[in-house]
């Protein structure tokens, strides 16, 4: 039984494109067959509090002597990284607010790093290591290399060091830009790469989706 | 009566360096005389929840037709951007968690980044100009030039483009590395060097704290 565990944590329930697009990729994942299942945590419409003692960031063999954090706060991050344990792949919908992660989803990073249980310094390979990560993201403008908003992009870089870097998950990205080119009227000129990249993103999303599928076939 | 609005977001209530650093800042801001007030808020212990809604992201002005954000959440923001414009001097504990913000810190950046009100496209500066920002960070390593983790850090950066670039205030960092470095093995050597970041931020703290003071005198 394949698991894709699919996470969301755009704001915008009504128009995202990150959400869109995570929803083809696993509406895909869905029509391989009745085995391929999909655990769906949307981390915007049921936020996970945020982490409630540094403590928690540790292993409990790994902590500082006298560290007590709440009984329950750890209960509930012993089941979201269960929850990462069980996913054969990881699909995230990470848009981009305000050059970062959302909130949301940044509490959600901090409950699954935790050295000593999914990093594990003496271990030759990493719980998660080889497993797909997709990391969905959506834009507001552009960011491409050359141009003077360059290095903005605060957000996927901290999934790739933390799933991909740390953790050892194989990752890729599907992005796209410019989604506020119908909004914003100084964008308004790049309607047409916006609208290609939206089409190419639920492209790459379904391919990507068939793809790793293909390997519990 | 000087403001200076002092947030501090560490999980750490006991040992944290930046909840002590800024408490430096606060305190010699503090005496510099009883019109010196301090207004403090705490996003660790007292969390804003994630941003209900994607438009408020936007001042109602620009926000989409049919957009249609709780009011409450709509209220909360207004009382937390007041807060924001009623501050002479901004002081942020932003302790680099997992290569980027806290959660709690990051949901505070969604709420005071407003199109229309913080930022104004047709304004020749914007609402909070020149007004100082502070930010103290520490991390558990380091991330020097040239070494093989520079370029990690995500967290201040989101500061510097949201408070600098965006609503143009006059940002300054006080940072102290390798707050690890009692705790992990590895980073044992390095002992003397986190130690003696730490006593010079605390300088750093309370002497940009008595010089900004003195603009007000």
């Amino acid at each position: 039984m394949p698991v894709l565990l699919h996470l969301d944590s755009s704001a915008d329930l009504a128009t995202s494109r990150s959400r869109a697009i995570t929803k083809s990729f696993a509406d895909e994942w869905r029509s391989q067959g009745e085995e391929f299942t999909v655990t769906h945590r949307d981390l915007h419409v049921d936020p996970l509090p945020r982490l409630a003692d540094s403590s928690l960031h540790w292993a409990k063999h790994l902590r500082v002597a006298g560290a007590n954090p709440p009984a329950d706060a750890e209960a509930l991050q012993a089941e979201i990284i269960a929850e990462l344990f069980t996913a054969d792949v990881l699909l995230i919908g990470a848009p981009m607010y305000n050059y970062s992660l959302p909130a949301s989803l940044k509490a959600w990073i901090d409950y699954i790093h935790v050295p000593g249980t999914t990093t594990q310094t003496d271990a030759p390979r990493q719980p998660m290591a080889g497993r797909p990560a997709v990391f969905v993201t959506s834009r507001g403008a552009s960011y491409d290399a050359g141009s003077p908003t360059e290095g903005w992009d605060h957000a996927i870089p901290v999934l790739e060091l933390i799933l991909g870097t740390s953790l050892e998950m194989s990752t890729s990205v599907i992005a796209t830009n410019l989604t506020l080119a119908g909004v914003v009227p100084e964008l308004a000129d790049q309607l047409h790469r916006s609208e290609g990249e939206l089409a190419a993103a639920h492209m790459a999303a379904r391919s990507t989706a068939s793809q790793l599928a293909r390997a519990f076939a």
